[in-house]
C-alpha cells in the first residue's frame, strides 16, 4: 500500500530530488505538486517543477502554481545557493508538460477532498501554501494525514545564527501550521547536514548515465560549489528528499516527539525554530522532529530512485 | 455615476449601518458583501450580514463567507461590545436570502475581474480577507480602486493603550495590505470617536418608524450600553459607516496623506497603527488617513439612508 | 514646611526653568542637582546645570555629573530642539560654581542617607540615573518619597508616533524604576503640551527685566523657534517645570492612579509609555499620571519664580 | 609575569573552581573578587565567595558585594542546578574572612585605577556588574585588559532552546559590555559542555584528600546529580574555570574572532547569543569566541590547582 502525497516545493536543487524520489518509489503515490516562492521567485520555482518532471519523464501528476510571496514577510530568493533561476548548473529543457489551471490551494483542496484516504503534504519550501490552505480550509485539516516539512533546525541556522532559510523566509506560516493542529514533522538542518553530497555520492549518481542521472549530477555539482563558497561545506547537504525518504522507510531517521515554537519577534533570531528537546518550558508537544539520519540507507534510496527514472 | 464597492465586514452593530448606507445610496453600487471573523466568529458575522440585508430588504447582492481566523494571530471576538452573537439587542429574523456558494476570496476575484472599472473595497473588520486576496491575486491589485478601512487610530486605542480592535485582531494583514501597494485609506478611532451616537441621534432614528429603523434603533441602544460599560462612553461611536459616507461625500471627513507602520512585535503595543503625522521618520507616505468628521453631514447621510430602506 | 528634592536633569531649556522654579520657591528645599545625558551629551547637560545656577545666583546646591549614556540604548541628543550645546539661544556665561566631586549616584545616596525625611527625586530627563540608583541601592528605595518624572505620554509622542523623547532615549530605565516599587508620577506630553509658551508668556517673562528673566526669555525664543520648525508648534511646550509646580501646588494638575507599561520591544513603538487609563489589561496600578494643567496657575508660578531670582 | 585579574562571579559550584584555579596559579595575580546575583541571590553568592576563599585558605584578596538584580530583567536564581543556597552539597563553613566595605563597582574602580597595568575581568556570572562598571566609568574601559566571560553559546542553550543561563539572566548587560568596545571573549556552552566532570575526574579530585579537595569533590557530586536530573547530563560540565584556564595556558582552547549579537527582543529566544561564525550578516567582529577545549590539559590545570590549596 502506497502513501498518497502532495509535494509542495520551491525547486531548487534538492527539491528536484524529492520529486524524483517520490515519483520513482512504489511506496509513494505522488498525487500532485504545488510550487511556492522560496529558493527562487514563483516563476522560477513553478517552471523548475515542470522541468523536474520533464527531465525524469514524470507524467500525469498535476503541477499547480502557489504563493508568490511569504504570508507576511518579504521574499529574498536564495540566489547565492541556487543561482538566478533557482536551478543553476544544467541546461534546463523546455517543459513538455503543462501547468494545471488551478492555483495551489485549489489543487490541494481538490486532491484532498477527492481522496478516500488522508493525504500527506510533503513541504520542502517555505510553508506559505500550507498555511494559506489551513487558513482557508480549516474543515479539511482533518483530511491531511500529516505535514512533513524540510526546514528549521534544532541547532544552528544557515541564514543567521539560528534561522534556517525556509523558516526565516516565512516564519508566520510555520506558526499558522503548528496552530492548526495538523500532525507535523520537522526535518531540519540538524539532520539534513548529515546528508552530505560527498564526491563519492556525486560519482555514483553520475555513473548511472541516464538523462535524469546526468541532469541530477550537474545539479549536485553546482549545489556543492555554492555550498562550498557560502556555507563552507564543499559537500553540500541534500536537505529536501529526507522528507520523502522517511515516508518510504521510517528507519531512515530517528525522531522525537517534542515542542517547536517559532520566533516571530526577535531582532536577531526571527525564524528560529525553538525545539524544546529537554522540555525546559513544560509546554505540550506539538511536533515530531527528525534527529539522526541513516546516511547509507538514505543515499541508497536516492540512487535507486534515479536509476528507475528516464 | 456610482462607485462600485465590495463591503468586507464583520457585523457587528456598526457594520450593519455601513451595509445599509451603501445599499440605500445612489452614489454607491454595492456589488457584494464578504464576511470575516472579528467582532464575532465567522458563523455569526456571516449570518449577521444576511440578517442586515434581510431586515432592510436588500436583495441581489451576493454575500460570501470569508476567513474564520486572522492571518497569524488567534481570534478574540469582541463579545463585550457586540454580545455573544455579535449583534446583541434586537431579535434577529431568519435570513430570507442565502449565502453565495463561493468563498470570500473567490467572490472578490469574480466581482473584480468581471467589472469593467476598478472596484473599491470597503473593509470594516480585520483585514484578513483583503490580505489573503492581495496575497493570492497580486495581479489583481491594480484592479482595486482603493481599500477604505475602518480600523486603527492616530492616537489611543480601544483594546490596549494604542491598539484599536480591528488592527489588534489582525495586525499582520494590515502590513500585507500596505505592502501590496494598493491605494489605502484608514478611518481610525481618532475620527470615529467623533461619530457619537447621542441620545438625540437615537431618537431621530427610532422616530423613522420603519422595520429597518426600529431594528437599527435597537442595535444602537445595545451598542451604547456596552460602550458605556466598557469604554466609559455612554454615546458609543458609530465607526464603520464613516468609510461609506466618505465615498458618498468626500466633505464628510478631512484627510491627510501620510505614513502608517503597524506594530507587529511590541509586547505592549502589538497592533498599534503608527501614523507619522509629523514625518518624524522620513519614510514615504503609504496611506491616506481620515482626521476630522463633519458630524452633522455624517448623521444626515445615515438618517437619509435608513429612511429609504424597508 | 518645604519638600526636600533632588533635581535629576538634562538641561535643556525647560530643565533650566525647573531648576529656577525649585530654587525660588519656599515650598521646595532644593538639596542637589544631578545631570544626565539626554537633551545633550553629559558634558553639555552638566555644564548647563552649572550655568542655570550661575545665571540665577543659585548657590550652595551641589551639582553632580551622572550617566553619560542610557542604561542599554545608544544616546541621540535632541540637538534639533535644544541646539548643539543643549542650551541654544543665549550666550552662556562661565559658571561661577563648581561641580561636586561625587558622581550623581553617590550624591543621591549621600543626600538621601543624610536626610531625616524622605527625599523626592524630580527627574526631567531620561531616567538613567534613577534606574542606576535603585539598581545599586535597593535598600534606599524606601527613603525616596517619590519620583516625579517629566516624560512619556498618554497619547502621541514627539520622536515617533507614540514615543516621547525622554522615554524613547532610555525605556529600560523606566521599567527598572517602575519595577523598584518607588512611588512614581509621570508628567507626560499629554499635559505638557498644555503648557504652551505663548507670545504673551514670553513677553511677560522678558518684561521682568532681570538677568535671569532676560536669559530665560532668550531660552524661550530659541525653544519656540525649534518647536515651530520640527514639531509644528510655534508656541513650544515648557514640559519640565510642571513636575516642580505640582510639588508646590497640587492644584496645578489633575492626576489619576493607573498603570504604565513601557514598550521595550516594539520595532515601531519602542519607548511608548502605555498608560492603561480604561484598565483594559486589569493589571495593578503602578503610577500616578498627570492629566490636565491649570495653565494660569502654572505660568503664575513660573513668573513669580523668575521674578525672585537674580 | 602573572596576569592581574578580578573575578566577578556568582558562586555557584563551578565559580568556586574558577576562584581556586586563579588563586593557586602563579600565572594569575588575583586582585579581587566581586559577587553578582545569578546562580543564587546576592546574599548567597556573596557568602559563597567568602566560603570558597575560606575553604581553600585564600587570604588577602578583597571580596566585594555587587548587583542584586540584573540590569533590566528580573532574577530567577538557578536553584534547580545549584540548590537553595547556590552551593548545594557540602556543609558550608563559617567564612573566616570578611567582606570588603566597598561595593563591587567601587572595588573594581579602585583596583583598576591603582594598577599600573591593565586588569582582566573574568566574569563567570551574569554581566551586570561589568555593565554597570562600563556604564559609570567609561573613561576606565581602556584600563581593562579584557573581559573573559563564561556565558552564552554558539549553539543550543540550557534554559531555553538557544539561551544559556548567564546570558538569559541579563541579556541587556551583554549588549552594554559589547557596545563599550572592551576586548571581549565568550566562553559558552559549546565549549563548556566539553569539560565534563566524569566519574574519573571526580575520583581523582576526591583522592587528593585535602580539605579543599574534599569540599570540591562534594560540590562536584551535587552538581553532577542536578545536571543528571535537569539537563540529562550525568557528568555535568564545569563551565566557569575554563575562563581562567585560558588565561593560564592559551592552548587550553581554540578561539575565533567573530561577531556576537545578543537577542533582547525575541519572545522565544531572549538571551540567545547569536554568534555569526559564517559571517552571514557582514557585520564587524566584536568578540573572541572559544570553540574547542583541550580536555586533558584543562583537567590537569584544575587538579594541579586543587592540589596546591589548603
Amino acid at each position: 500500500m502506497s502513501t498518497p502525497i502532495i509535494i509542495d516545493c520551491d525547486p531548487g536543487h534538492d527539491d528536484v530530488f524529492a520529486i524524483w524520489l517520490a515519483a520513482a518509489s512504489p511506496e509513494i503515490d505522488l498525487r500532485g505538486i504545488t510550487s511556492v516562492a522560496g529558493n527562487g521567485r514563483i516563476e522560477h520555482t513553478t517552471h523548475n517543477a515542470l522541468v523536474a518532471c520533464t527531465v525524469a519523464g514524470i507524467e500525469g501528476v498535476p503541477v499547480a502554481r502557489g504563493a508568490e510571496r511569504p504570508l507576511v514577510a518579504e521574499l529574498t530568493p536564495a540566489e547565492w545557493i541556487h543561482g538566478a533561476n533557482a536551478l543553476g548548473g544544467p541546461e534546463l529543457p523546455e517543459p513538455t508538460i503543462s501547468l494545471d489551471e488551478r492555483d495551489a490551494i485549489t489543487l490541494m483542496r481538490d486532491l484532498i477532498t477527492e481522496s478516500d484516504e488522508p493525504i500527506t503534504i510533503v513541504a520542502t519550501g517555505p510553508l506559505t501554501n500550507v498555511a494559506l490552505f489551513v487558513q482557508q480550509h480549516p474543515d479539511l485539516v482533518g483530511s491531511i494525514a500529516q505535514v512533513v516539512w524540510m526546514g528549521g533546525s534544532t541547532g544552528r541556522g544557515n541564514v543567521s545564527a539560528y534561522a534556517e532559510f525556509n523558516a526565516w523566509t516565512d516564519p508566520e506560516s510555520i506558526a499558522v501550521v503548528l496552530d492548526s493542529g495538523v500532525d507535523f514533522t520537522m526535518v531540519g538542518l540538524n539532520i539534513s547536514h548529515q546528508a552530505l553530497i560527498t564526491r563519492e555520492v556525486r560519482s555514483r549518481i553520475a555513473a548511472i548515465g541516464t538523462r535524469t542521472a546526468t541532469f541530477g549530477a550537474e545539479l549536485l555539482e553546482f549545489f556543492c560549489s555554492t555550498y562550498d563558497a557560502f556555507e563552507n561545506m564543499p559537500d553540500g547537504p541534500l536537505h529536501d528528499p529526507i522528507t520523502v525518504a522517511m515516508l518510504i522507510d521510517s528507519a531512515v531517521a530517528t525522531t522525537v516527539r517534542t515542542r517547536i515554537d517559532v520566533e516571530l519577534e526577535g531582532s536577531e533570531t526571527r525564524g528560529a525554530t525553538c525545539v524544546d528537546l529537554l522540555d525546559f518550558l513544560k509546554r505540550p508537544a506539538n511536533a515530531t522532529v527528525a534527529l539522526d539520519l541513516d546516511v547509507d540507507r538514505f543515499w541508497g534510496l536516492i540512487e535507486d530512485a534515479v536509476r528507475k527514472l528516464a
